[in-house]
């Protein structure tokens, strides 16, 4: 396997998947746009689903490395918290996203990719914080039994209707870093203190 | 003024708007949609702009009248929230919604129709959730200092991914209208629950 190769496809890749959605995303495309033969693409991923999972697999895992942590208090809950939606919030805010955003919304895309994006990029998101706060009241001896729907409020709370505005071209709410941080603090406290946690298994009479 | 003409206008201008995001809001295009002749366009709105405001003005109306009361209560809070956030979730699920984003995202629009639009729909509805609080808490005696950020976290909350299920084309959390509607009680109790309320003035040292 040779590193550079790869790292060359799924550069290109990505230039693709980002200027014009899934449907830009073709192995011909692929192959051209990242100067290696069809054989050596195929040699590397069996087909085209293949390389569009192993993207979103690359471009979601250093947001989702931030939530795997097994928080020994509230205050390492929050901390890991405001990282991780600091960074989704860094993400969906960049210019190229809205050009992606646009693609995927304008241009004829296939449904199956549409859905295969969609279940390794946001619903995985909500998947893995709800295992942090599943892991959290556990941690605790609880159990988080709402931890699915608390975790989709939390980032929706985060996000507010920064994804309106960018579609709206309306800039975010908070451009600059340290305001950006300051609201994810507000959020993340006023999210944890008011989490249900529920008696675990020993806790119970 | 002819009523009909006028209803004539709006339906025609609001499906030009749906379709085809304000782009494709012309004068020329509204007149013969509505069959009506350009002259008597031009009596009833003076220019483009004027109609394009009272189009978003009258598609957020009905939305934005659940805010319009002065809750006595905790319980009437919840309920003004709660069918507010019922319709603007019902809102953004229609196809016609979808459609509609679509263009706004895909095709070249001004930038200062997405401005507009974007303070008459989204942005008034935080400040009129945002001023809600603010009734509330001086009916208390009491001041909600932060009631926009409140106000934005709430709808966040509310609406979770669900607008990026739209775009990826993926069925809304919540399709029937009780499950939607008991998901939006356990938000707003949760988001009532800790909303920080402040002394008021008169209750101040």
């Amino acid at each position: 396997m040779d590193v550079r190769k790869d790292a060359a496809i799924l550069h290109a890749a990505r230039r693709l998947l980002l200027q014009g959605g899934p449907a830009q995303l073709t192995m011909e495309a692929v192959a051209q746009a990242s100067g290696v033969s069809k054989a050596t693409l195929y040699r590397r991923w069996p087909d085209r689903d293949a390389l569009l999972r192993a993207l979103v697999a690359h471009e979601a895992a250093p947001l989702l490395h931030t939530l795997h942590t097994v928080p020994p208090d509230e205050e390492a809950l929050v901390r890991a918290l405001v990282r991780f939606l600091d960074g989704l919030l860094r993400f969906v805010t960049r210019p190229a996203y809205r050009r992606y955003l646009q693609a995927v919304a304008a241009l004829p895309q296939r449904r199956a990719d549409l859905r295969r994006i969609w279940l390794l990029g946001p619903q995985q998101a909500v998947d893995e914080v709800a295992a942090l706060l599943q892991r959290y009241a556990e941690q605790r001896g609880a159990v988080c039994a709402e931890a699915p729907r608390e975790a989709e409020a939390l980032i929706g709370m985060a996000m507010g209707l920064d994804m309106a505005r960018v579609l709206y071209q309306q800039p975010p709410r908070h451009q600059r870093a340290a305001a950006r941080r300051c609201h994810l603090v507000w959020v993340v406290r006023r999210f944890v203190a008011g989490l249900a946690l529920g008696p675990g298994r020993q806790a119970g009479g």
